[in-house]
């Protein structure tokens, strides 16, 4: 959920300043033209890590926009006229009128994640959640627009910060025992903010993730998505009616993409490989007959660039497991008896049992890679295919399956080199076609297509690793490593 | 939620008959166009009362459409397949295919609420709700037409049912010890279907409450909302996008009215209304200086026809309270702040905090109602408006608040000779206007619109009460003790 923006965005001063002063113009602009018609307020939630700058974030809009028209609420411990009432009473009070905007430091969201954090229960959790939702949507059938906020900062990042912060006498006073305690719980927090932002992202009221690192960076995503969201919404008519599908992408602001973070060309001898591959593959072996992965099952999901070696990785994962327990599903064009049915419809029926393993060669993220690139699906179609993604990977997580998903990375360079040695090798030639070729001219597309799908599918709990694959040696031990840890954490010892 | 369904709706013989063979060609009819154009499937849930003719119209159904079209699935205790993979696997395993009709006898409806009767907690229901909302708006967005049934019947109906059963032999295998023992719980399955379905309501997806009791009622009245509800999509072209709002009302096939089974002439002297009156208040006065009262609050509700005295009623309960624990709120068309808010807005700003009671002469309510008759208010504005105000109302009970919801109902000859001498007594001219005079002329509409309003809106927790109001003495003693009672059951003693 948070990948791209834990690989660090920055915007240098001068492009910021360049920036600024349009901005600033546009939004007053909006903001007034807002004012006018006073036909829909907005509502803008700031949350995040703490230190990644929400309140600066807060400060930046009522320093950009005219603050007589900003309505700022920040929620801290609920006082007695709070505790007496339901839950949402105090965020009703607060509520921005028809033309204004307003602006919650903290908000319903904060009271269920730390109640989570603390230590309430996953299903009263989901409850409150599901109590968020009906409230948003009740507030954008009633032309509410609410845009979510979360500034993000690595743990490192974080610890830095507060570090700095210290030093200085002058800002010191900036860091709070409760900072340390949450730097303590990072990871409880991000898994549960992880939780809470996939189970409440809809195209009525979207959450955007912002990498809170960098002031400049993060300032100008906040102000150019709000100029955006608010300029959308004045386009449109008075009729307005809130879309049922999920929010819409943007790429980050200085075009950073996270796969290209990723170091693709690693080393590993062929001698290493095969002492190496030996012992995983024993490894493993003893993984899936380990007494405790009865009560569990496996599900692998392997993606990549064409020739990026996704068999070869299968099949030594494969020889080192026992052939009653496991299945290897080919995900291709569906058939006619799947296009008859939801499209989720031909993953579930391959759903393993406890103490199996199933491995997709391809799989259901076709919904967002190939059938967004290609236009085979709509906008909407792949676009709500990230929610339905996630709710679907949950429930198998929730029910006990350990579930791996990798994404095999070569370069243009590398891919080129595969596919005319598979033109030239008889027996591979079956492996080339017209689409590979076809393929390669969308490079770009299929890059952002798969940045987005990892932001928006990869979890703690159902997480994504990327495998730089210009070495196939390389690759197939970082699966298997991956696959061996992964087991080891979950089954104990 | 069962109001409509618990008065018991028959359709005679002859009238069946004359309707059947017309209904049965048209349902063949739509079930021949939709397995054509093979564009979407139909799925039906049947759920309801033990008792309630569950079996019987899932036969009806088969006999009545080309059963080789149909797909049928009843889902009783999992076996180990089912256990090993997540609670959904085995609902989309038997999902009918586009241009297919499929019949769930039973489904996770069943899995979610029983758990909850026996002894789940609230917000482990709620989170499963949560998860068939998710599941079921996923199926509406790939085209899925859901409908879901629950017949009813009331408690001793039930009872009749299975005796009559039990005494013939060739029926005696028809009842069940597991059927006896829901019987035994039949209050608290009633309190958990009405949660479930007060949540899960929605266009796309809607539930229709049938009255059971009669099979003639029950099969029309299932028979022509499948056929609606199929013509209505087959009407649409291939762009279908589910609705955001709720399900669509449709009155009883019978037109048999709630409202007009209740018995608006009572009796009761104005001695012994003096007499019960002053009892009355000081058990109500007692009551709200109880120990545990400061632990809730109260709301009270007021609506009625014009003229039916609500001002009268309310006048008799403040008499008996301490001034400074209670407030009573005139509704009225909103102000210019209220109309630049979400429509609940400024309902919820008048929520009581503890200890304290809020008394409300017409309310909320004005959305179903005159907003609706007059058509102030979009259709899909007022339908979305039962969930809202039931989501509210629950709000608040889940606080502790005890809200109590009064509708008065006169005849409309009473309300033309209250209007008269409203009109020739000097001091009560100003009671009367001529929005008065108008508003009798839509009385059917209201009508409907009340009796909607309670189906919709009157919950175990949240109840309605109607108050035979043309004797004014009989309706506030009525209102009075309704009162006392519903403190005395939350204080206990």
């Amino acid at each position: 959920m948070f990948e791209s923006a834990e690989i660090g965005h920055v915007i240098d001063k001068a492009s910021y300043k360049a920036e600024e002063a349009a901005l600033r113009e546009a939004l007053l602009d909006v903001q007034y033209e807002l004012k006018q018609r006073a036909d829909f307020p907005v509502l803008i939630l700031i949350h995040g890590m703490d230190g990644a700058g929400r309140g600066e974030t807060l400060n930046q809009i009522n320093e950009w926009l005219d603050p007589r028209l900003i309505h700022t609420a920040a929620f801290d411990k609920p006082n007695d006229d709070v505790r007496e009432r339901p839950w949402m009473w105090r965020y009703w009070r607060e509520l921005p009128q028809k033309g204004r905007i307003g602006m919650f430091f903290g908000s319903y969201y904060s009271d269920a994640m730390f109640a989570r954090v603390d230590g309430g229960s996953r299903d009263t959790y989901d409850k409150q959640l599901f109590d968020i939702l009906r409230l948003e949507r009740m507030l954008a059938n009633d032309g509410v627009l609410v845009l979510k906020f979360w500034l993000h900062l690595t743990r490192e990042t974080q610890k830095k910060r507060f570090k700095a912060l210290e030093k200085d006498p002058a800002t010191a006073w900036r860091v709070h025992d409760v900072d340390w305690q949450h730097h303590e719980q990072y990871e409880r927090i991000r898994k549960c903010a992880e939780h809470m932002m996939r189970l409440t992202n809809t195209a009525y009221s979207p959450w955007l993730v912002v990498n809170g690192e960098d002031a400049n960076y993060r300032s100008l995503t906040v102000g150019r998505a709000l100029l955006s969201a608010l300029k959308q919404r004045l386009e449109m008519d008075h009729n307005w009616q809130p879309r049922s599908d999920v929010a819409p992408i943007t790429p980050p602001l200085d075009n950073k993409l996270l796969l290209e973070s990723l170091p693709l060309d690693q080393k590993l001898s062929k001698s290493d490989y095969q002492q190496q591959l030996e012992a995983l593959q024993g490894r493993l072996n003893k993984l899936t007959r380990h007494a405790r992965f009865g009560e569990h099952s496996l599900v692998l999901v392997f993606e990549g660039n064409d020739a990026a070696g996704k068999g070869g990785a299968i099949r030594r994962i494969t020889q080192a497991l026992d052939a009653r327990r496991y299945r290897v599903v080919p995900i291709a064009a569906p058939s006619d008896e799947e296009r008859a049915q939801p499209w989720l419809w031909r993953f579930w029926r391959q759903v393993p049992g406890k103490g199996k393993i199933t491995i997709f060669d391809r799989s259901w993220y076709g919904r967002v890679l190939v059938e967004r690139v290609e236009g085979f699906a709509s906008t909407a179609d792949w676009m709500r295919g990230y929610y339905e993604i996630n709710d679907f990977e949950h429930q198998l997580h929730d029910n006990g399956a350990i579930v791996l998903k990798f994404w095999l990375a070569i370069s243009p360079d590398e891919q080129l080199a595969r596919f005319k040695l598979r033109e030239e090798t008889g027996f591979k030639r079956f492996k080339i076609t017209e689409e590979d070729w076809r393929n390669r001219d969308k490079w770009d597309d299929y890059k952002l297509a798969v940045c987005n799908m990892i932001d928006r599918t990869s979890t703690t709990a159902v997480p994504w690793t990327l495998v730089p694959a210009n070495n196939k040696y390389y690759a197939r031990i970082k699966v298997l490593t991956t696959m061996c840890e992964a087991l080891e954490a979950r089954l104990g010892n």
